[in-house]
């Protein structure tokens, strides 16, 4: 089970066809075992083999998965309204996302009002050290050590990668609430993000707004800084934030 | 791992939280075994307890492998352009899909252009037997018998669920290269779709359109079956299908 976890995590990480060698090689595993999982996955069609290649890849069942999560989550679900007003008043990309690992993943993307060609970001993952959603959780997260424990890999010549200085972006986040990046994750983009917290007091995920950075980070930065603030507020109570934390900052 | 494959789809398949009880009972294992796989599971965030009520739901990493699938998928990725020209061609909403079990699963969804509100489908599962999707890649599904193994369940008053009836569709659909659907998978909703092929010959999905009956299947009825049939046409030379295939009807 752990090794079949590992053949689909592999799969999932960036090739996106692989053959039985290149998979053993890549889990530390025998080939036959490796095969013999395969086989079990391609029968839950969690991964299929190309006719042609005899490659390996993720198999339409994945995504299946990956809806079933996105409608059986409370964060997204409760996240659509805030997020589509966010959006409206801010005239800018909003998303919503969690924390999975030691990257964010976007569960809803709602497109900037003005523009029409957008590419969904639906269940990308982004290293959580070089994007704001990625700070704004990671500042109230119950076990930051884990965070530091995989490479911090620079995304652009603008990525923190310096554990002290990410230290020091986290606490500036607790002090005002809210996280700022500025072209760490890509170049000519920005994000503001706000934690979003739901039962308990406990950090669910990260509501913010993404685009250029001139756009965002210059006059009309402490007006998105406030729009995003309070749209992290209003999702964290409907999500059943006690008031002491949806009214930090 | 045939048995925590057999719990992501038990978690998957509409409950969105479960307790270790009804897991065990779900996939017929003992409560110390269903126990420990959720453990290994959760240690891969594929699952996730939910702190409150200790109950298990789908975690976020499921929804990373959806998107790396749908980023590795060849059939989508050729499909972007073809689905957005039908797209505006057809004044629809346009869905690419793949069979996946008997199941038919949204890779691609384009909005209809003039309509603002709309609900993002992709990884939504249709079963085959419901949709124009699922019939027009039923028609030439290399193990067809398959699809009539598990029960075939009305959606609507209107869905076909008799095998005879069922194969008279599909034998239409390989006259015609097209499958139309009337209000079987929702009531109000028709479909119009036309198979994909991909090298070999093999079909490799379908893409359609879908929207109200009194619109799709009214006047412009064959306006409409002939852009769908040649979205079909035009996506299969683009994924390799030979002539033979591509220009059936």
């Amino acid at each position: 089970m752990e090794r079949a976890a590992l053949i689909l995590r592999t799969l999932g990480a960036g090739a996106p066809r692989l053959g039985v060698t290149e998979i053993a090689q890549r889990v530390g595993l025998a080939k036959p075992t490796v095969h013999g999982l395969l086989r079990t996955l391609e029968r839950h069609e969690l991964v299929v083999q190309d006719v042609e290649t005899g490659k390996y890849a993720l198999g339409p069942a994945v995504l299946q998965l990956g809806n079933a999560y996105l409608d059986g989550s409370e964060l997204r679900a409760r996240s659509l309204l805030w997020a589509d007003s966010l959006a409206q008043r801010a005239n800018e990309s909003v998303w919503v996302a969690t924390l999975s690992g030691s990257r964010v993943i976007v569960l809803h993307h709602v497109f900037r009002p003005d523009d029409m060609v957008q590419i969904l970001e639906v269940g990308a993952a982004i290293p959580w050290h070089a994007c704001a959603l990625g700070h704004a959780i990671a500042a109230y997260h119950p076990r930051i050590e884990e965070l530091f424990e995989e490479p911090l890999v620079p995304l652009t010549g603008q990525t923190r990668t310096d554990r002290e200085e990410l230290e020091e972006a986290l606490t500036a986040v607790r002090r005002t609430g809210m996280a700022v990046e500025d072209q760490e994750a890509a170049l000519g983009d920005a994000g503001i993000a706000a934690p979003v917290f739901s039962r308990g007091g406990v950090v669910a995920g990260a509501i913010g707004v993404v685009g250029p950075a001139e756009r965002l980070l210059g006059v009309r930065r402490n007006d998105l800084l406030l729009a995003v603030r309070e749209s992290g507020r209003a999702l964290s109570r409907d999500l059943g934030a006690p008031r002491s934390t949806s009214t930090y900052g």
